[in-house]
């Protein structure tokens, strides 16, 4: 075992997926090396993939196992991607959180939900400020995002310093918030980066993300076209866009409504922690309803087709509180997430069905992401001149085209990290050193379930293919008592009509001297499969249920 | 009963969604009208909305009621959404199809698999032919698309002449095929034209979708950048692509291979019918694996992640016959279908993972859309000046904005018609007069259902939230006789528990003389799902079988 100290790094989430960003950091002896913990967050279930699940949270039950040497959680910033994960997760940690304001606000009120609110030792890091944990002293160093106060990460060690960016973009003006702090990140890079651990989201694409400015401009114009009711679906999350929308609307000489709990929660939020001190007022649901078409406007949640939203339910027209109509407009000023298109689709199609016009912000520039593209990474690059780059945050599509952006700016060494996979990043060359378990933890109705077990995929078998369930009696000599049971979902009926001839048959030839309930249960299950298959092409989930009396 | 003739037009698949083309246009008194049908075309199932279903068609009983009137069934051209259902279909109507030589082929070839070869009078038309059925005198007029022997059909009867554009674009060097008869669409527009129904795809993108000819420069260029293997991914009904995939491999000294079932299938279709005489020989993969990797271009399918096809088993490593490895490349000469993202991107990352580059279409400019953008439908619109426009092929976004576009340029009526609506086009001004049940079908397995039939709807409810069920045998007085049989799938096991704690409670609480067998299995039933809903926070599905000796 050595004694000699080292400085690992340890993504348990996020390498490989955009989402669920998880990422430990260990320094000391392998046999004793404490760990602080960056992010802890969640990405959304799928109904293709993940049937029934919401969130999709990593597993992290290895480094739990060692949670005495777990110094902390650090928040970068709010998204549920870096912070949905830190309720449900928290109990096989147990350690304190760390956060600066804006980011402790919403991570209190998760607790709070949770329940966990007086267990969890939840700290405010001030804006800019510093932190020490055990062997790392780590510096907030503001950066630009779609949310308030996101933060890159200083992780100051005694074998290096880790640059640990969090989700970003350059944002000149990012109009709410502090602006990057372009004179510290450069600073670092003059002192001595060993690595840069970074967003991977946009590598693919060329150029920048553009400035929150250009969309209030935009949205200020293109509002000013409009006629009749406007609503502006956008992220919750991002508090500058509900600002802009409030201008967007005083300059239109309408008033904003904010439609959505989520929306809410992140201006009170927001004004808790002393952000939006001078938006003017606004409307609730039911003065907005008494303002005549042109003087109001919505800022509403589900831009991504989600069923439950705002969106979703005005489309629909069974919004309690908000109605639109022919002549009004809805203005998606939010991307299309991968895998959405879709339900946003059905949306757009349900407002477009009713006469309300639909705007997207390919056609009318009201959107920028968050995520640096190319040319901002290579900013990032120039400024901090790391030994190591690590992509993180991206699919590995997006990680391996970071690693070659890289290393095509001179970084001597990129890694392209998988979850699980510990590197040694000093001293010497950074080394995969280990692989420890990982994977993905479903929240699956209420209970957090590995995804190991199985029940997702076992419930995706029954979605393509159905299910059969047979019910055999035998009495006290193994003979079958009473009339076979079959029940089927799913299937077409002329193909239950072939399983129950094949499964009656089986039965009826059950001869209890020859073969037991066990090898009974088999050639039946085997039998009706095999009829569903003659008659219909697929193999149901085949289930024999055997009661003795 | 109206005697006046008329005439109608009925979409029945395609009005409110990109496939399932299936439109009906019928002429006469209403008491005896006679049809045609032009397009008769699948869509493919989502896991997410129909799991478990391969392709989706409309449901034509209405019109199969009075298949005696149907005249035949006319293909424009040879896209799955225009003759993927006509196999299937066609037992319901058992009409003549007609086509042009190379949609004719591909079309034989479906009979052939669907064993009706000899039932079905498949007739060909020559390009630039002409037919006449009944009332109606058809004019096939070629245009330009994404396949060989695209038709704008002009469809001549006596109230009038309706230009159905079938899908299209406007590509001033298709490069294998006819070019737009532009002389022939003008000359109908001074004619007269009563209606145009026409493709809608693209109705949302400004500007024009670009040209074939562009793509093959492109590709000649891109593949000369390139070092290793090279396999370019294709929709494989494109003819011209595949003839630019062999150019560019005879410019850069590789030769080509094709790989995949349908890659062959349509090179095969398009020889027969004349075209591709002088193609350069072509490399089997037998042969191609023996090149040099800079000798050798692959032309594959399954640019759309299908994970059967042959770009997915060569990601995964487990092609028969093609290999790639790192510094090999992929370049995607396609579009991302909406839908299919998450599936094409998880290819894309496979491909990272080992190594092989990557190209898109978004990058390097090597795919253009085969559907009109809007300075297309302008040029169209302006060519014929009808008096009603029909969007079609399109989801209600599209058609919405289409029929936007149409009024701007003057045209004095525009439907946006859903499927099942039934339009009096003549005479008199455009309206709708009746609405006739209309809907999807499911190839589920290899039967086709009624989606009312709700089997696929049935799957998804067990993917969400699993089932139980519960099986209980009563002797001849109705009293419980052998232990409850419990069977769960897709469940935590924690949850099981619990259900079957109060499915035994149920049942031991059962009092023969107080509910019968029925009230047993509602009150049993009810009893699983509150503990599931309690314990879990999801209600699955749950059936109760009950067994009486």
């Amino acid at each position: 075992m050595k004694k000699q100290d080292e400085l690992v790094f340890l993504p348990l989430g996020g390498s490989g997926e955009i989402g669920m960003n998880f990422n430990a950091y260990g320094y000391g002896p392998e046999h004793d090396r404490k760990w602080i913990v960056v992010d802890c967050g969640v990405m959304f279930g799928r109904e293709t993939s993940t049937p029934g699940v919401d969130v999709i949270m990593p597993d992290i039950g290895w480094l739990a196992e060692q949670r005495d040497n777990v110094l902390g959680i650090v928040a970068t910033h709010a998204h549920e991607d870096h912070i949905g994960a830190i309720a449900p997760l928290w109990p096989m940690l147990r350690c304190p959180v760390y956060a600066t304001p804006f980011t402790a606000r919403l991570i209190e009120g998760k607790l709070e939900e949770a329940g966990l609110l007086g267990k969890v030792k939840l700290r405010e890091v001030p804006v800019g400020g510093k932190l020490k944990l055990g062997p790392f002293a780590l510096d907030f160093i503001s950066i630009t995002h779609s949310i308030l106060e996101p933060n890159l990460l200083a992780i100051r060690t005694p074998l290096g310093v880790v640059a640990h960016t969090g989700d970003w973009k350059l944002d000149a003006d990012p109009l709410l918030g502090e602006k990057t702090d372009e004179a510290a990140i450069s600073k670092l890079g003059d002192e001595g980066v060993l690595a840069v651990v970074c967003d991977s989201t946009n590598a693919l694409n060329p150029g920048a993300s553009g400035s929150e400015i250009g969309v209030r401009d935009n949205l200020i114009k293109l509002v000013g076209t409009l006629k009749g009711r406007v609503a502006i679906a956008a992220f919750a999350s991002n508090v500058a866009r509900l600002d802009s929308a409030a201008r967007a609307a005083m300059a239109n000489g309408r008033r904003l409504c904010l439609v959505g709990r989520s929306m809410h929660k992140m201006v009170d939020a927001a004004r808790e922690t002393g952000y939006l001190r001078d938006l003017p007022p606004l409307a609730n649901e039911e003065d907005a309803a008494e303002l005549p078409p042109h003087k109001v406007l919505y800022l509403v949640t589900g831009s991504q087709g989600e069923p439950r939203a705002a969106l979703a339910r005005i489309a629909e027209n069974n919004h309690p509180g908000v109605f639109l109509e022919r002549g009004d407009s809805v203005v998606f000023s939010s991307r299309v997430i991968p895998g959405n298109e879709i339900g946003i689709f059905a949306l757009m199609n349900k407002l477009a069905g009713r006469g309300i016009e639909v705007i997207t912000a390919d056609a009318h520039d009201v959107h920028v992401s968050g995520h640096p593209a190319q040319g901002e990474l290579r900013q990032m690059y120039q400024w901090l001149r790391p030994q190591i780059a690590i992509p993180v945050h991206g699919e590995m599509r997006h990680m391996t085209e970071h690693a070659r952006l890289a290393k095509s700016l001179q970084v001597p060494e990129a890694l392209v990290p998988a979850n699980g996979q510990l590197y040694r990043l000093a001293p010497g060359h950074a080394e995969l050193i280990d692989e420890v378990p990982s994977g993905r933890m479903h929240m699956d109705g209420r209970i957090l379930v590995a995804e190991g077990e199985g029940l997702a995929k076992a419930r995706r078998a029954m979605a393509f293919a159905g299910l059969i369930v047979v019910t055999l009696v035998l009495d006290g000599k193994g003979r079958v008592a009473a009339e076979t049971g079959l029940l089927t979902e799913g299937m077409p009926g002329s193909v239950e009509d072939a399983v129950r001839e094949a499964v009656d048959e089986a039965a009826r030839r059950h001869n209890p001297k020859k073969s037991d309930a066990e090898e009974l249960r088999e050639t039946v299950r085997r039998a009706a499969r095999r009829a569903a298959q003659d008659a219909w092409g697929k193999k149901p989930v085949t289930r024999v249920t055997v009661i003795e009396l």
